[in-house]
């Protein structure tokens, strides 16, 4: 049985007795009894076996090493013991599986660094027990609150031969054989016959099928060839990217802030022994943080408005906020600390953002908004999308991009256009805030990022 | 309002104004009246628009294009006509967005090659809109049956430097100058230091995770360079693979069957207007296919007695059974109508098998099984996973593959080994038997295959 079965009706099997498979995540032998700190990873918590010198093999069981992985035969018992409310008396431990001396995760405070190197062991950490688990559970919220909505999921295609918003650096696919070329590319010659990359996003492709199905959200993975070598950065990470018809700038920040409210609120019900283990090890008052955030109001205000805030500031920038241009990470700390919470910046100038945003009267601004959360920043970008085929094409020509590689996407203005709006979402920044972790390295379990690709 | 929220309750907006936006599928005007056929795409079943010469702009409304876009202002009724239960009585209809007179996407029946080089309007018709819903219903219903249980969900790398199970084709990925090298490749210079490859599977990294949470599954993108032109091979494609350990083979099939009934059944309940759309024009039996799938018991049979069975059956085969061989789709066909249901083929020849497979005691066969299904062939494949050290390295090195590039997963067995097993389920094939649409690339948004690499 594994213990998430035996804990969901702890009641049915107490005083009975019980087969459990796991792992000695510790282990305290005495001359005469025994702990084991006991667990198969499906519960936060780990179950204490209990053994005493009458059990068949107390002189083996008493060298079990940590990592090992046994059979326990016992009796579920209410414990008398600190700590716990349950623990199981052993009639019968078996070996399954030794683990040797050099086993490289002991019961003691590993640094994270320690442990990337030891990447296939480290969710087997109390740690990152945690962390994989709310990443999980906080993945099947995102999809819970869209299909209980009536979103259809859409899997964007990873491998590309557009280069989505003009901005990313990519990563290219190739079947050519590249260590026997030189010079000369005849790209008739590679699988797809022609150049392709990884996908920076799955937007566009997104916004074709809003306008079938009206509600649509994927979430999948994305790339960025970028040489980053920032705690933020990785270059595989997954994002989210609703895209709504009918659905204006407004609407669009209601429902950035109730999916993000309903996702923390899922994950704080349903990762308990989780989250509770990270507000005490990683971030002190992290689920008074993340409950504040499903209690309040969300702030929404103009970019411009923002920049006169902080140039009011009486703090010596090192970036001085300036109208018409973007903010830095030290402006987006201030003005969360400033309205303390998570703040809405939108109506942001043209210029600093991308093409295919809807662009205001005014000329000057687009219906842009960019969801800032306290300790963490950006968190989620959106806008609502320009649905006038001439200005979409005429603004994709000031800025120099070849307006007939994005054809199929201009065409969707010519083929029954609306107001539709959409959002994206780093699915690993999101987890930072979540787990209050702080590299992204941490909350993925094999990262990439430049240089390292290992397992 | 959607039509989804609408038709949730009908009986609250039942001969109540209601406002709505979406696209004219079809259009039917008459001299002093009109029908439209309206969706925004929120439920497969149309809304009939009802107006007559009465209502502001009679001239110009009759002229709405087929696909353009519209708000309706109207009274939800009743319907006397046939075909709909209610219908809305407009007393407003305004042009949001028009659609050419050379809109591609006109309500007659199409060819699926047709439109799939309109793969941006095609989930707009009435076909894609049911494929393309069910693939979303399905996706979900995978996750919850995983997360109901217990499982992690593992997001596992798809760049990668391994080469999985030694055996598919792969993409590099780099971003090296490829057109300015000549003959020489120095790939310390590549972004990941080393030659990186686009992943055919995440069993391996699962099973790391399997180790520390017991029961996981991946749902991700793979990846396959193989220049096959076949209805059931595209070169990027979604699987499932769960891994679980203290598992064995025959809980391993316990679970398939399982996830597989719940799958189906959750489409069945939840997808019921597509499904039957898909019955009537897709594949005609469809519904009562999939119903008895649910309600019967999978047969469990070894190769051996497959290959006997094969070989007694009174037909000339293209390919002879053999024992101790591979079985041909013709094969597959027969046994699932000689069991007259699906069949789980276990206990197959260690040689033509892969390497991590669990060695049985008879030295010539492994824990292996394939689960076959009427009408689709093998759906999905899995085995329980050699967990002895000593075994699965030999096997490596018979195999004549590099041992130390597989330490990291052999050394699983050095730190606290465990039966485990897993299976692995190309959703696209799931998809098809589901929908019974017969080419991948019609349940896929954009489809990648050889030469193809649109949108």
């Amino acid at each position: 049985m594994y213990l998430d079965e035996l804990t969901k009706d702890i009641s049915k099997y107490l005083d009975k007795e019980v087969t459990l498979h796991g792992w000695i995540r510790n282990h305290r032998p005495q001359k005469t009894f025994g702990f084991i700190d006991f667990s198969d990873g499906t519960k936060n918590k780990h179950m204490q076996i209990v053994y005493d010198d009458k059990i068949t093999d107390f002189d083996s069981i008493v060298k079990f090493n940590i990592g090992s992985t046994i059979e326990v035969v016992g009796t579920l018992v209410k414990s008398e013991g600190k700590g716990q409310d349950y623990e199981v008396k052993a009639s019968k431990i078996t070996l399954l599986g030794d683990a040797t001396n050099e086993y490289p995760l002991q019961p003691k405070r590993h640094s994270y660094e320690y442990l990337r190197t030891i990447a296939t062991l480290r969710p087997r950490s109390n740690v990152f027990q945690a962390v994989f688990r709310v990443r999980s559970v906080a993945a099947f919220a995102i999809h819970s609150y869209f299909q209980e909505r009536g979103y259809v999921y859409v899997n964007t295609p990873l491998i590309t031969a557009n280069d989505g918003e003009g901005a990313g650096e990519m990563f290219q696919v190739t079947t050519l054989p590249i260590e026997k070329l030189n010079g000369k590319v005849d790209y008739s010659k590679d699988f797809f016959s022609k150049k392709a990359s990884l996908t920076v996003t799955g937007q566009l492709e997104g916004e074709t099928f809003a306008h079938a199905f009206s509600k649509i959200y994927t979430f999948g993975p994305t790339f960025r060839a970028e040489n980053s070598h920032t705690p933020y950065h990785a270059s595989e990470f997954w994002m989210i990217e609703p895209e709504i018809a009918f659905c204006d700038l407004d609407k669009l920040m209601d429902i950035e802030e109730d999916m993000l409210k309903y996702v923390i609120s899922y994950v704080l019900d349903h990762c308990k022994d989780e989250m509770e283990f990270l507000d005490k090890f990683v971030e002190k008052g992290l689920i008074e943080k993340l409950t504040k955030v499903v209690n309040s109001k969300f702030t929404r205000v103009t970019h411009e408005e923002v920049i006169n805030i902080l140039q009011k500031a009486d703090i010596k920038w090192e970036y001085e906020p300036k109208q018409g241009e973007d903010i830095a990470k030290e402006h987006e700390k201030y003005i969360t600390e400033y309205f303390n919470g998570p703040v809405f910046i939108h109506t942001w100038p043209k210029d600093i953002k991308a093409f295919y945003m809807k662009q205001n009267a005014d000329g000057k601004t687009v219906a842009a908004v960019d969801l800032e959360v306290p300790g963490s920043g950006e968190l989620m970008g959106g806008s609502q999308r320009e649905e006038d085929y001439g200005k979409l094409t005429r603004r994709i020509e000031e800025l120099g991009m070849d307006v007939s590689s994005y054809d199929w996407y201009t065409d969707l203005r010519k083929y029954g256009t609306c107001v539709h709006s959409g959002f994206g979402m780093g699915f690993e920044r999101l987890l930072l805030y979540i787990t209050g972790m702080e590299n992204i390295r941490d909350v993925i379990p094999y990262p990439r990022t430049p240089g390292n690709l290992e397992f």
